[in-house]
């Protein structure tokens, strides 16, 4: 089957690998129908962190099962699925907690050993405790399985952001990050009920996503009047609750910023550097709390497809370029140069 | 009349000050009955950060209300009260969602321009928003007298990291650090319905009131064989809840590396130094919370009053040494060279 393979950075390539078979009982293995990029990919393709030479990249995608193994009992060939972004057995204390992510019997799709999400077809270890089943007719629905990859990873995370901050009903929020997963935040805050909703963003095409999403009141501004500005449209208090999608220093700092005293910060911007953006305290002093990190998104999906499903949130406009499996690479390039927000990969 | 005042590091005073008057209507003059000694003074005592020549020191007090202004409506004069150790206005939009520490009218006591707890008589600013009457039989009752001095400060600053931490009925819950802090986290872990709570410390006088508070485990290891002794007693996940109630970067790299994945550490320890301990990849990957800062005691009050008035907590254990205020620096000594946990002062 075709897969596709990062070499060095910038060195995207789709090649034959072997076709994924059941290897475990607990195994299945699914064809792709839809993957997309993640800003996560970004990093090894710009030679951040270790690359590995010749691995499997891409870690959402959702498809249909080919084949289970003899200890699958939740799913049989056919079954429309979406994957999370990391595997996990859904039965150990941590699964059981909502932890997905810590499961020691977990992975991420592209970590050696495993496929990548943007290929033909993925092994699937614990499906049981893994995938999630689709309506079979969402397959005839192009807008409705755009959405529901989002939550592979980007809406369970801006979720994941949501809750960290501790958005709820009439909260004051904003936004750090004008990312897929940052919109996807916005979408999530307005979900839990945020009253307003302050997107920091200076890409209108994005920005305007924000809107859409449910943003009342975008912040161009960065760092110091960043700062400044979202103190003013709070009465100089700031946010009870922040969504921080970036992970560099700079917006860490203004993350905490920008929060109102007695706040939160939900973060998931995975992070960057040595540095972290952090002063306890100003944390301490000002009883800011910070709440994240990587998202179980399996957790997250029983509660979010229905909504999803019935139209109550529809995040398939952060996707804004489709690119067949073969023409990936050129997807990377333009997600690198920021003129695509999030690429969606047919395959 | 005669309070304390430091002049330099070590340099403990009790002097004759001018006698507090009200200032403005919001103004009460309470006469103090009861003072004490916390950890936080040792700092300037140490030398720790800045003393200020012939400062006033003391936050915690409590006593009888001698005098009100004419805008005070919540108390008069007699009224037996207990202050937390910052003042705040009660009414403002901070104060309302719990954050008195962060009200704009606010103050600790000591601080330039206030009187300090350890001293004859206070004047309170925002007496209204800031006193809690007690029963006026309390006064005759040595034991409860003790036990609600500490609603000043410790035994909020406890539920405070423990709320931090999330503790809940049915978690395991670590503490890190054997002052009274931490041991009033442990009280306020136990209140909360924790099952299994782990005290660190080494000192047996320390880590018996601990077990008496509630702990059902001790680890007297520090550093790296701490967390190998946490992880031993938790089945190698570590404890869902930690309190931090130190300050160190150690003992928040600790607490951080006790806590099982999807956990918090709720921290209350005043951060030290440059260096904070926070390492937020490991935050980030085992999605780890961070909550805590300067508690709001005021918000506790309402709640924890009624549990140390009917015995159902009783923080007074953690006073084992009592001095009168003219031997203040005697209790100073004390707890500076840790032979004494917390000192009372009787005024």
């Amino acid at each position: 089957m075709r897969a596709t393979v990062i070499h060095a950075p910038g060195d995207i390539r789709v090649e034959d690998v072997p076709d994924p078979v059941v290897q475990l009982p607990t195994d299945a293995v699914v064809r792709v129908l839809r993957a997309c990029i993640c800003g996560s990919d970004l990093w090894p393709y710009r030679g951040e962190g270790t690359t590995g030479a010749g691995r499997r990249i891409g870690h959402e995608f959702l498809g249909v099962v080919e084949e289970t193994g003899a200890g699958v009992s939740g799913f049989a060939a056919g079954d429309l699925v979406v994957a999370p972004f990391a595997w996990s057995d859904g039965v150990c204390a941590l699964c059981r907690e909502g932890v997905h992510t810590s499961c020691a019997e977990g992975g991420i799709w592209g970590q050696p050993g495993s496929d990548g999400g943007q290929g033909e077809a993925v092994r699937v270890p614990h499906a049981d405790g893994t995938l999630v089943k689709l309506p079979a007719d969402a397959a005839s629905d192009d807008r409705l399985l755009t959405a529901l990859l989002a939550l592979s990873d980007v809406m369970g995370t801006g979720h994941h952001a949501a809750l960290g901050a501790g958005v709820r009903p009439g909260a004051t929020v904003a936004v750090v990050g004008d990312g897929a997963v940052g919109l996807c935040g916005v979408l999530a805050a307005r979900r839990l009920g945020a009253e307003r909703i302050i997107a920091l963003g200076r890409h209108q095409a994005r920005t305007d996503i924000a809107r859409r999403f449910g943003a009342t009141d975008v912040v161009a501004e960065r760092g110091d009047a960043a700062v400044e500005a979202v103190r003013e449209l709070t009465g100089g208090q700031g946010a009870h609750c922040v969504i921080e999608a970036v992970g560099t220093e700079q917006s860490m700092h203004t993350s905490l910023r920008i929060a109102r005293d007695g706040g939160a910060v939900g973060y998931v911007g995975v992070p960057h550097g040595s540095a972290t953006g952090i002063d306890l305290g100003l944390m301490f002093g000002r009883n800011i709390a910070l709440r994240g990190g990587v998202a179980p998104a399996r957790a997250y999906l029983p509660e979010l497809l229905p909504d999803v499903l019935d139209g109550t949130i529809d995040p398939s406009p952060v996707f804004d370029l489709t690119v067949g499996l073969e023409d990936i690479a050129q997807g990377y390039k333009e997600m690198d140069a920021r003129t695509a927000l999030k690429v969606l990969v047919t395959v």
